[in-house]
């Protein structure tokens, strides 16, 4: 059986995985990958810290030439996260013949374009499945295996981070803060988790999903985006009383052939699949004109899982089916994007919105008005009675509105008019709803 | 942009999907395609019949031949269902260089081996993930996506008819020879329903992911297998107390080492991904050592989720993802089996048992003592007071009983020694849970 040597750049957690399947699974990936890989170079700026498996001497090494120069070395997983110099590095490695495969959905939403034309220009592939929802491979679905298809929708929890934390307030009544303390404590968000609770990480990996299953080229940066930094246990609780469940979804869909995407806290109807996701999990809902609706679930985050997305894009990758893929599909090529982008003002659903007002005779009326005015139906209202006496004169309460289905542009208006009310408290809460 | 001749075989209603997306969407396929796919003859034994879309003229034919001689058709779809002539015409279209893309599952399942080392003698592929779970690329999924993975368990609900009856046994209540009237009627199950209800269909889908996941070469007959026919509402009830679903499991999982598979009807916990499936659609748990546990859910059958398969193996086939595939991969090869079979009797698992006995003291003594025996422990016991007093001197009442894990052999021994007691006045029903 040949050898074929490859090369890791960046051994974090990830890293550390991908080596360990790599230097101790030897036997099982010479199958489906038809041949011996031998893992030659690890490239890590640390080479001094003790690692927790066996490196076999001569691999480990700070300098990244010894890769760029080995022309044994075909293939190469770049796993360091950031912007630069991890552009530099990936057009030095893409530039020097090696075919690439990441994990860095920032990088591939920030230079997309830049880097895939590169990679055209040098004959060489980059793979990716292990960037967007961890272990669970929607890249190759996509790319691949829905390939008959023209997708109409695809909805995702793409943030394993944000699930965490919207878990940990409904399950337990949480508040937002020690939710986030607690998927710090336990490893699924960062120091800074910003940009996972903002959704600038969900919507930078919509932007590469909807790059796939509708050849759009958005930036990241253009998609409408509301995180979950500012969800509140009460409309957990208030969703929860009409029968749904608060995701953050990620969603890309055809609305009269023109194309919607945005990133928000939805109220998902409790018993649908992406409702029932817990813990740091991904889901991805797609439908396709001939198949239908196509779910999957698994772990979005972790080393072993996304090492596991990793190595199967690796072994893609020496066997050659991505660099037929890569050909075929003109990733963030010159071409004219499929569909246009619609204007999401027009775009029509229904809304949960809560607003804390007066609790005093009329309020209800003067809401209602301005949403009637709108022409936005109301489905539901809940006002519960206030759980105790308040000693202030006038006592401010939540109500909690479902609407039937509402234009965007109508219900963001009628949202804007009624904070301006006296008797509305507090920035009303406005959320989508799937049924 | 080049072109590409394909052929299809067998113009059912798999196959006149098929057709519809080559020859309707010729655009939207040539892009993953990177060529025009052209269909250049159908072949199928009734060429007079109307058909619900329009074919070129010359294109259908009865004429197997027009194929077989046509150089310029790389690729066939081949749609036909059983095993003669089918198995003779696959043999003549491999020995006449076309590589083949089917989804005649009981093809494959009976004459795997002979097929696959046929097309490889012949330097040919064949391409089947529509052979299992319809619209579910499963075979995709674990041939590519997961190949760093040693699969550790699969379990799927890869019978749509059957898991359309229980639903509907479940939902509306409806008996068992109801339900498959009413899936007859809707198009689920055939006039025959045989094959579906008794799990042999479920066991010929799983014999072909065993050996895709664990390189098992066991024929779908000596899988053992219990189907849905003698499925009684009342367990689904029962279950359904307990907190769980019954559903229709075919499972391949590694037991210290070894392989089990089995197919059975099985109460799966409620809140389970897997207990939630409804109506005729699939679905496939997969857990892998690295990835963890990965989910799909999709539609099980049906023309178009069908095609959409069809079509995506057929566009792998003509890019040549395909080829590599099937050449690295080496399926149903004289390789020696990576897993040795295991032994079911020693396997362990929690059962549902259900006696009809005698309303009369002593009889649960009876049956705990010999459960006691066995070694297998009682979890929870269900005996509801009868509903109607009956005439008769001694009333038949049922008693449910949920053990904690037990070996099968043990389980299969005790009930082989209840159903002998004079109280029990029925063949006792068994299935096992999954938690």
């Amino acid at each position: 059986m040949e050898t074929t040597c490859v090369a890791l750049v960046g051994m974090g957690t990830v890293g550390t995985g991908v080596a360990r399947l790599l230097l101790e699974q030897g036997d099982r990936l010479s199958r489906p990958a038809g041949c011996r890989l031998r893992l030659k170079h690890i490239v890590d700026v640390d080479v001094a810290r003790s690692r927790p498996l066996a490196i076999p001497p001569g691999v480990l090494t700070n300098d990244l030439d010894r890769v760029l120069n080995d022309s044994e070395v075909k293939a190469v997983v770049q796993l360091i996260g950031g912007i630069e110099p991890e552009r530099t590095i990936m057009l030095k490695l893409l530039e020097s013949g090696k075919d690439i495969v990441t994990a860095n959905k920032a990088l591939l939403a920030e230079h997309g374009p830049e880097l895939f034309d590169f990679a055209r220009r040098h004959g060489r592939s980059i793979a990716f499945d292990a960037a967007v929802a961890g272990g669970i491979p929607i890249i190759t679905n996509l790319a691949q295996c829905l390939s008959a298809n023209q997708i109409l929708s695809l909805r995702g929890i793409l943030n394993g981070t944000s699930n965490f934390i919207i878990s940990q307030m409904e399950e337990r009544g949480a508040e937002y803060g020690d939710a986030v303390a607690e998927a710090q404590r336990r490893g699924f968000a960062e120091a800074n988790p910003a940009m996972d609770v903002n959704g600038s990480d969900a919507a930078q990996k919509l932007s590469i999903l909807a790059h796939l299953a509708f050849g759009a080229q958005i930036s990241w940066r253009d998609i409408p985006r509301v995180g979950i930094d500012e969800l509140q246990v009460a409309d957990l609780r208030y969703a929860r009383e009409l029968g749904y469940r608060i995701k953050l979804l990620a969603v890309a869909q055809l609305v009269e052939g023109a194309l919607e995407v945005h990133v928000s806290p939805t109220l998902v109807r409790s018993g649908l699949p992406l409702s029932e996701v817990r813990e740091a999990n991904n889901a991805i809902s797609v439908v396709g004109d001939a198949v239908g609706r196509v779910f999957f679930h698994g772990p979005g985050a972790g080393q072993m899982p996304t090492a596991s997305a990793v190595v199967a894009d690796l072994i893609d990758t020496v066997v050659g089916r991505t660099r037929i893929t890569f050909r075929t599909l003109e990733l963030w090529s010159s071409r004219a994007p499929r569909v246009p982008a619609c204007d999401h003002t027009r775009v029509m659903g229904r809304y949960y919105l809560r607003f804390m007002v007066d609790d005093h005779p009329g309020v209800l009326a003067d809401i209602a008005g301005i949403l009637g005015q709108q022409k936005i139906s109301i489905a539901s209202v809940i006002q519960h009675e206030p759980e105790e006496e308040s000693a202030s004169p006038t006592r401010v309460v939540p109500l909690v509105i479902m609407t039937h289905s509402a234009n965007e542009g109508a219900a963001a208006s009628a949202l804007k008019e009624i904070d301006k009310l006296q008797s509305v408290r507090e920035k009303s809460v406005r959320m989508r709803v799937l049924d």
